[in-house]
């Protein structure tokens, strides 16, 4: 019997890519998104969805609004601070941060994970986030790891494929692995086509420039 | 300006005793309690908002139930195997394992923390637990304050008061800062007058035994 992995699937560039790195790896996956309340998340959510069907793995979508209602980012949808644009490891971009979002998920995911029987929890925080993101960082990601395996008595455990990468490789990699980077969604605003100007999406193209390679998805050209 | 923290405000006789520390030590306190979809979570957040009153401090209650509805444990509502009635720290207790409850509750309430300006978040967890709940015990809980600690840069921190204290001890404190014991719940079952016979109900009567204490509350004769 294969061994069984959750994915959490944002429906962004890497999440993809950590899923078709599982798939690759030949476990049995089911992915999870979350809507959470952000500016992006209906584009991400339909991303993730798109994402899974294409993989053939079934998605399930953990309606989370109601938690995340009080919680302070720019990148919440009922937040008046504009999404800042520029490079990804600005300061001005720590406005992003949505208070405790990765340690929140990892841990919903982990017993989600118990009860419907598998082992792991894959996520695709990578070496582009440690800048921003504390609960992206690997000394982050090593702790939360164990606590969450002491806390499941040693069922669960995490797995961030990507976590020393740089986002360039990731698009190497799924590049390789053929993941359909035209139904990924990586911009922050509230809009359907990316802006190609806050610092995700900077970032993103600047990953696809370093591969030579053409980024599928259309960006608004003012 | 007075310290802030978050307090988990289950219903339950700890958490009533946890916040009546914190008041007592002279922090601003908010209360915060999930609705997750346990057989006896509308009594205890019933409980919750009832103690909350009577120690006049804002309670926020989350609805939780759209992310637990997967869970499996006998204590969720809709499972239908029964709650084990007996002693707390037998075997058959473990079914009432919730996966992952506490890390999930922890996560929330260090996000909700930072957006409204708490530095810490206080949690009922004892001795009482340790057999039966791996995310409550003193490896795990000390592991996750470390997560939390890191994955929020040093803003918020995990205190559990009674984290190595036995239930009757938790009486006595509860006893000397005149928490209304009448108003907590502690029946894992789904009905309204408390069973007297779950773990739950057992451990209770018990601690309350060692105090040479009557427990105020009404429970079911047959």
């Amino acid at each position: 019997m294969k061994k069984k992995v959750i994915v959490s699937l944002s429906g962004g560039l890497d999440s993809a890519v950590v899923l078709a790195q599982a798939l690759c790896e030949n476990y049995e996956v089911e992915a999870v998104g979350f809507c959470y309340g952000s500016k992006h998340n209906k584009f991400e959510n339909k991303a993730a969805q798109s994402l899974a069907n294409y993989m053939n793995v079934p998605f399930r979508l953990i309606d989370m609004r109601e938690t995340f209602k009080n919680f302070q980012s720019s990148l919440m949808a009922d937040s008046n601070v504009k999404i800042p644009e520029g490079h990804y490891e600005a300061e001005s971009m720590k406005s992003t941060v949505v208070p405790s979002r990765n340690i929140i998920f990892l841990s919903i995911l982990s017993g989600l994970a118990w009860s419907v029987g598998a082992e792991e929890v894959w996520i695709g925080i990578h070496a582009g986030d440690h800048f921003i993101y504390p609960d992206c960082r690997p000394k982050f990601f090593e702790v939360m790891r164990r606590a969450i395996e002491i806390g499941t008595d040693e069922r669960i455990t995490l797995v961030a494929p990507f976590l020393h990468v740089a986002k360039r490789y990731i698009v190497q990699r799924g590049i390789e692995l053929g993941v359909p980077f035209e139904l990924t969604r990586t911009c922050y605003k509230n809009q359907e086509t990316a802006c190609g100007k806050c610092g995700s999406c900077i970032e993103r193209l600047r990953a696809f420039e370093l591969n030579n390679a053409e980024d599928p998805i259309c960006y608004t050209s003012d």
